[in-house]
């Protein structure tokens, strides 16, 4: 745990809001002590709405290490991760994560993620964005060529 | 609610199995009874654990919009979102979500998906990648910039 590679990443965040770049957030991505990939929340700019400053981050990341994976590294958010970083962050495995402000602070500050980490305790149906199952049997058809392919790459 | 477009989202999704491409997971958005995007999962090829076939496809919709909201669209996915990808879809706002395979079948094949969910339902400190707040009073500067920036552009 560094305090200076969360000023770094609370810094980022600043001059990302200053410069009317995009939103308050910013990350950082640390192996061996070392800063290896940095990101600012850039959904307005690029017209991405997945462009939030931990995914790409660890887009980054992984483009500097060659792999989909960040095995060792730590993250430095300025803020506790929204439910898609917290997914991305379990899928790309780092070895730990820090935040600084909460999910709370962030909803005071008119952004969502409260509001997400709510809806994902409904079941789907009954979500405000109405998520509706269909062709549930012919779909299993994919797990089981997914289950036969020999060549297949886990992740 | 379109038989047809869950059909082509199986079906692209057996193609990205049997190519070998990535994982048995594809997605595309429909508006005004068009399809303007597809996506598949892409995570081995491309070194991006954000390339998931919703992310993949949600990104490609705003692009063909040129915009970072999916306003009145649709969303097909071949299996239940992730975490990640659920809080993709609520950044981008399609108007509904249709899917085929459940979180559950992705488990059973092998896939996060499930275990991620569970996650979510522990604080961050009791989380199997651990997660630990610091700086939080430091971090506060970022939001009231935020709050004074008044050229700025929610999302």
């Amino acid at each position: 745990m560094s305090e200076e590679f969360m000023r770094r990443a609370i810094a980022l965040a600043l001059l990302n809001v200053r410069s009317g770049q995009g939103g308050p957030f910013a990350a950082l991505v640390v192996k061996d002590g070392r800063i290896i990939a940095e990101g600012v929340n850039s959904v307005t700019v690029t017209n991405d709405p997945t462009a939030h400053a931990e995914v790409v981050a660890i887009r980054a990341a992984c483009r500097a290490l060659g792999g989909f994976q960040l095995d060792g590294c730590e993250l430095y958010t300025s803020c506790e991760p929204c439910p898609m970083c917290l997914g991305a962050i379990y899928w790309a495995r780092p070895a730990r994560v820090f935040y600084a402000a909460t999910a709370q602070d962030a909803a005071a500050a008119g952004f969502d993620d409260a509001f997400i980490y709510d809806e994902l305790k409904h079941p789907p149906e009954g979500r405000r964005i109405p998520m509706r199952q269909m062709l549930s049997s012919e779909s299993l058809a994919v797990f089981a060529a997914w289950r036969e392919q020999s060549e297949k790459k886990p992740y």
